[in-house]
């Protein structure tokens, strides 16, 4: 079982062996020169995560004038158990992720069999031969301790293994393009020194060839709209000399939409990795803001919702005003405002905190305690009591776990010793949580609730009617309504029934 | 001298005798009594402020169908030393306000003299005969240690004998609509059972007639569009009761442009006091944000209006992202979200806390520290040191200093013995730092300056051209620039003519 990575589904593929890697390389080499005949210029993507094997395939996909493919792209990922089984799906013609994006599969399925210009490798020789290698290293931030990001940092070592890797393989004239979002500072002071550090062991001459480094982040929206998200979408780079940027705008320009989404160069890297942990923190604060307020309205008989509407019609100022909900989950909001904080005061030791970025996470994380609050009002005591949460994912309609905060609550719940259950049609497997089950029906997890959360906005969910869920309790549940999910009238159904109903941001329900 | 109210300009007015009260009375009943053979409804607004003197002139200026005025409206301002001089000075069609909108002295000048359906008075009886009662008193926060908002609160008093002396005149049907920002709880918990008392008292029966409070908050901005912010805005409303937001209803689309800016109805009165300090919560936490990243920027060589900027092309989830400055200033971003934070912990009484709406306040607050910091890094000892500070108002292109951050800055520095000069042309006298001399006139702020600060960026500084700043001053100074207010260009300019640059969120200048 040593050498064996499991496939989501459950193919078992064996890790590659050492006569494999000789066969592997020739046959990266052969394809290479094939391409570099077709007049291709050749893309490695490391890493074959949520962004790195989308934004291969965009590469992949992208034509010149006369609707032929621009590059040939090698999209590499390291033979480990947890991830190897991905070069094999990827080779099929099929994405290693889910996503409702219909466009996700369809462009697999057209650059690995049809133009035949993407194929996964996990050998290190795919490097070599890039005239560009798109950096796309998954890069967390670590949390120590609940509800205290400001000791949150980031663990660079996996990430500063992959630099070293590409400093020991690229051609000096390759293009390092790092998409990953990594805390300001990265670029010149992480990647670039030990890029320097193995081309000089390589005796390549760094003041005649400097290494070739910039920085554009993607933004990647979950959703239907996957692709286009990469692909159709804003984009800021900047590079750490004049021939990075020169190169990272020819790239960008021959893969992206930047006719219609024009793409903006930054004066330095540190200003481009500022730009994405910026915006992110922006959103996560706007989030923790309404959270606070959302509070509030509940104890004073305001429906915050409402509020929310009111304020917006105000137009042009206050647009961005978020909704309150359960919490924030994702890969971005939970970790960029952390991964920002760290630089200031790890990267470039300096003596100040961004302290709204990180109170925002801290008040987003712990939010779900609220909701267990609202809870408590009814059922002090939560031992042994039922409750049904519907909704895992972080998002409406998406099946992404991904710091979920879904999580918190269900792990804060079975430490009262709750009978949690769990719904959600989009999750077959909670990665996060793997003792928890997830059911895909709700006849399975509706009956005996004494409790019934609705977690997450999944449009399944807001056709229920609630003579029907009430029913299928056989009880009259508390419902506890986390994303303004239910409608006044929804809500006086409900109470008609005999349930109590509690919403986060929701006070005007108890004068209902 | 006790008994003279002195107008800005130095006109000395008597405060009201007796007698003149009796007259004064005669002369408000006789002009109602005029009114109300015209048709007119009668309105009082309560307080001749920078909102009430304005509102009194828009509800004056109401015409129905047929073109004739629909109220008639008492301005009503007591007879204080500080503020009586407003009433004759409103009564010979002037406002007591001074602001670049043109629309202003307009409508005075239309109201009070040709339409001739608004008048000022200081007189009690003005209340006894109005239909509606706009409440346009002010009410602060008091903040009582720099830097700490947390600790901030509400003094009601002078609200709360506002409301009783409403009680003890209003008729039984009268609206009283309260335009005040107010912090959430005050219609339903302040201004309710004081008005219910007085009715009592009189006896009135409350059963009968349950008071009639409404709550519509202004969204005023100072600036050439002073009258529009008001009359051509969106608004938001509620009331206490149901014929309470009827007639609020009635009266605001009579009054205010709600066919091209829809009003919006709210379910309690809590609900739209929350709205607005919510609204003001959202921009003051925007701001202090930025702030955080100002310093940042600073630090790593970035320019951080370039960052937003990039941020911003981002369209639809980031446009309210806000620019970095010298602070914060104004009258409702400063307060705000201490109203809100106090009401939530005194009125309500609830244990909580809108921790980033406080501590936003904090960092604006005390932004002008950092700026001094800048100016510390050459100049480590301000002693005699001669600091120009250009503008001391707290917006562009406007002369309110109403809690300008150039006010934090100038007394800071003079904290530490440093030689002051203020320059605004825009402030003839700064009402909040009597002892500061505002000049108007740069010739005679400029000679000798060894620190010039742009602190405001209004449009007159922007055409200064360094060659010509650096001759007026016969010094190379060290330049600060709080508002982005020098293009790269100008600033390599000054950094040829041999000057030194600084700026809040500039820090490119050290590259360029």
């Amino acid at each position: 079982m040593d050498n064996i990575s499991i496939a989501p589904e459950g193919t078992k593929y064996n890790l590659p062996t050492e006569e494999e890697g000789v066969q592997e390389k020739k046959k990266v080499l052969e394809i290479t020169e094939q391409q570099r005949k077709l007049g291709r210029k050749i893309v490695a993507v490391q890493g074959m995560g949520f962004v790195g094997c989308v934004m291969a395939i965009v590469v992949a996909d992208a034509e010149n004038e006369k609707g032929h493919p621009i590059y040939y792209v090698h999209g590499h990922q390291r033979p480990s158990k947890r991830s190897f089984w991905k070069v094999p799906v990827i080779n099929t013609g099929k994405p290693p992720i889910s996503s409702s994006d219909m466009e996700v599969p369809e462009l697999f399925e057209r650059c690995v069999n049809q133009k035949k210009n993407f194929r996964a490798t996990w050998h290190d020789i795919a490097y070599e031969v890039a005239d560009v290698v798109v950096v796309d290293i998954q890069l967390d931030a670590t949390k120590p301790a609940f509800g205290e990001a400001e000791k949150g940092y980031c663990d660079v070592t996996h990430f500063r293994d992959g630099m070293r890797t590409l400093g020991q393989h690229i051609k000096p004239d390759c293009l390092v393009l790092v998409e990953t979002t990594v805390p300001p500072g990265t670029s010149e002071r992480i990647v670039k020194p030990i890029i320097e550090e193995e081309f000089k062991k390589r005796g390549i001459d760094v003041e005649k060839y400097p290494p070739l480094i910039a920085h554009s982040y993607e933004r990647v929206m979950p959703g239907a709209k996957y692709v286009k998200s990469i692909r159709d979408f804003w984009r800021v780079y900047s590079g750490v000399n004049k021939e990075s940027k020169k190169r990272a705008r020819e790239f960008l320009d021959d893969v992206l939409d930047t006719v219609n989404y024009p793409i903006t160069e930054l004066e330095n890297t540190n200003a481009s990795e500022m730009a994405k942990v910026m915006e992110n923190s922006y959103r996560a604060t706007n989030i923790a803001l309404t959270l606070e307020w959302a509070r509030f309205a509940e104890k004073i008989g305001v429906d915050l919702f409402k509020v929310r509407d009111a304020i917006r019609k105000r137009k042009g100022t206050h647009d961005n005003l978020l909704r309150p909900s359960l919490g924030v989950g994702g890969y971005c909001l939970t970790k960029d405002p952390v991964l920002a904080n760290w630089s200031m005061k790890d990267v470039f030791e300096i003596d100040d905190e961004l302290s709204l970025a990180v109170n925002s996470v801290n008040i987003n994380d712990t939010m779900p305690i609220h909701t267990i609050d609202l809870i408590k009002e009814e059922y002090p005591d939560l031992k042994d009591v039922n409750v049904t949460v519907l909704g895992v994912s972080y998002l409406e309609d998406v099946g992404d776990t991904r710091h979920s905060p879904s999580y918190t609550l269900v792990r804060l719940l079975r430490e009262f010793w709750a009978e949690v259950t769990c719904h959600d049609s989009y999750v077959e497997f909670w990665a996060e949580l793997e003792t928890e089950k997830v059911y895909n029906d709700l006849d399975k997890v509706l009956p005996e609730a004494e409790v019934v959360i609705f977690a997450v906005g999944h449009s399944e969910y807001k056709e229920i009617e609630p003579e029907e869920l009430v029913k299928k309790c056989g009880t009259k549940p508390l419902i506890i309504d986390c994303s303004n999910f239910l409608s006044d009238e929804k809500i006086k159904q409900y109470l008609d029934l005999g349930c109590k109903v509690k919403g986060i941001g929701k006070g005007h329900i108890k004068n209902l």
